[in-house]
């Protein structure tokens, strides 16, 4: 179980290597042919979006969080429902995350306009203001104290509670809890959360072997299935620091989890020398997630340096903006010259909404409000960036990777 | 075409005739089998669910809103697309009402709570409060002038520009501009009221043969084919005074609409015998529509007194609330009992919910406004009431209707 079995490296046209790679990772749930996209369903669902949509648009992968099903219903809920699987109704591969995002979302980047992703001219170099009375996570040696979204309530994750409630969860894969941390962050601070994301990461493998031991055999009540079992994946932080990330890679690297994340928030620039810098010491024959990250360029950047998973909830959040992607770039349906387009968002394109709908009626039903406008612009964009990596997979088994990010780019971004 | 072909009349053991039947409706985009419930889309889409969602739950007729489609995307654009079939993307029979329950909605009811069936312990005997400055909707003899939903902008319905707007949304079958008043109207306007709505039947009538006449051999430039004929109910009106009701179904049913509506609101003890009076007038070959009815014991109590269509957001309104129907009556599925209850709303529904999912899961999706949950509550319900009104007609042909509604009544409602 776990095997990741790589098909093909990416190589140019002289045959020169690079870190990326199309292969085959195996669960307990089936198959995932890797490079994938991971679709988010923060709360055990897809936002406007069913399942039977996303098996239509080849889905492979869905992921929850970890924070969120903790305050609502509860991971005693979905273990008592026989585990996310049987509770959301999806059949196929699951992961969750730790929570450590949240230390980010929550603390330093609460209240603030810095993002995961942070460019020049937004928050990277912004000021911050009321960092105190805004943050909603505390960040201590033992864990970190969040608040809910909920009621504001409190609630401590420490490690091994993550890995308790993640286990409970019963996604195929999960990953140890960790620290992401502001890119306005000092160095010093960078190096200080990375060491410690790093004692929680013994902490964590240490919990999930202990679990994965105490489970084996158990059958689940309610599917009268034994439970299978889980893959932890560590995660590398280190920011926009080069030689942190690759110390954080080299030290997770030599302990055995069975995947690694690549979390933390870096700007664009760096994005890309980040994680070819920690791939380059991750062990080969494991996956690699990017946690967060679901703009096209950065599939192709992610690719090129190493990374096999991909998960985001841009695709959705833009949707109910109005906002879709094409060959051509990103337009929003709800802009007034959509009104009386009577054409698919692209021609091409064989998701449900392009197959069925014109952009007049998506146009329509997001300017009223009405869910089903979601919905579409949600199944088009999901169905977008799922193929996209599925055909940059494709163009790595060919030998045509670099032909193909040549003229998506051009197409896309034009010429940004 | 518009053949109303009656398979069976109801009886009772003792072989007494009533008015209710079992019939099969022609119309150009299939048949009706009638009793039927019509599924509401008031802007062109059902909210939340898609048309595969309604063709899984056999919905056989779908409904929307003229005064809401005039305002949003406008008739203009609905045509172009090739009319609401088309835009939609539903095949089969649609319906457009007149614009005239919003001369209700927005007039008179307006900032109240009266809504379209009253009780005696609700809006009924209420004292109505700032009439004139809520008031959205004012009634002359030419017309309705209403309120935009969206910015409050001047509006002018004439009889005249209602089936203009229909003729040019294309739905298969449309309604007569009528005025629906409130329950508390005096005796004196509710006569008024209906005088006037005959005056504008015949207005209606006028003009929809004028433009059916008009239309004769025109190709849709979009669908490139023949737009097909279209038909018109004409709207009882009459409130719950039953001489009134008797005399406009008299009137109306003079006339030659393809089918007739049942307008207007009144008390639960008042609506079976206001449908009785009507539908005694009313043509026997012609299908009968009530408008805005969508509560289980008033299938019964509509069909028995001779309604075939029956049209009602309530199944799609009360489940975004967590309202669901079940056998036993209805329950709200936010209830805390239900967040474990790992079994479906009803273990014997076949619909798409039922099927996939349990209590606990849509429990949680609705108390945390995730989309899916109103989708998934949405499709149950919209499945119960669709196949209530199938088992009823099934009923009809089975000559076993009062023993099948004795045991529903029963069952949902109890000794109540």
């Amino acid at each position: 179980m776990f095997n990741f079995d790589i098909k093909k490296k990416l190589q140019d046209k002289n045959g020169k290597q690079f870190l990326g790679r199309a292969a085959v990772y195996e669960t307990p749930h089936g198959h995932i042919k890797t490079p994938a996209f991971v679709t988010v369903g923060t709360k055990a669902a897809v936002k406007g979006v069913t399942v039977e949509m996303m098996k239509d648009m080849n889905a492979q992968v869905f992921l929850a969080n970890t924070y969120h099903l903790h305050i609502a219903p509860g991971e005693e809920v979905v273990k008592a429902a026989g585990g996310l699987h049987a509770f959301a109704n999806w059949q196929g591969p699951m992961m969750t995350d730790s929570g450590g995002f949240q230390a980010f979302s929550l603390g330093a980047a609460f209240g603030t306009n810095v993002s995961k992703i942070a460019t020049n001219d937004s928050g990277y170099v912004q000021e911050k203001k009321n960092q105190v009375s805004n943050s909603m996570a505390k960040v201590t040696e033992d864990g970190v104290e969040f608040r809910s979204y909920k009621d504001g309530s409190k609630i401590f994750f420490t490690p091994e509670k993550s890995m308790q409630i993640q286990q409970d969860l019963g996604a195929d894969m999960y990953f140890a809890f960790d620290e992401c941390t502001s890119p306005q962050a000092t160095a010093e601070y960078q190096r200080e959360a990375m060491e410690r994301t790093h004692r929680w990461a013994k902490r964590s493998l240490d919990e999930h072997k202990r679990l994965e031991k105490k489970k084996t055999g158990i059958i689940n009540t309610l599917t009268k299935k034994v439970k299978p079992p889980q893959a932890l994946f560590g995660v590398v932080q280190g920011g926009q620091h080069l030689d942190l990330r690759r110390e954080s890679a080299k030290t997770l690297g030599a302990m055995d989890f069975d995947g690694y994340g690549i979390g933390g928030s870096f700007t664009k620039e760096d994005m890309q020398r980040a994680v070819g810098t920690a791939c380059a010491e991750l062990p080969e024959d494991k996956p690699r997630h990017m946690l967060g990250i679901g703009e096209p360029i950065d599939f192709f950047l992610g690719i090129e340096n190493g990374m096999d998973l991909f998960d985001c909830v841009a695709p959705t959040r833009m949707a109910r903006h109005g906002s879709v992607h094409t060959k051509l770039g990103k337009v929003n349906i709800k802009n007034a010259r959509f009104k009386t387009d009577f054409t698919p968002i692209e021609e091409s394109c064989e998701c449900y909404a392009c197959q069925n709908y014109t952009k007049a009626y998506i146009c329509h039903l997001l300017r009223e409000k009405e869910m089903l406008g979601a919905t579409l612009a949600s199944v088009h964009n999901l169905h977008f960036v799922t193929k996209l990596v599925d055909d940059i997979r494709q163009a790595i088994l060919d030998e045509e990777f670099f032909d193909f990010k040549k003229e998506f780019v051009k197409n896309y971004y034009g010429d940004k």
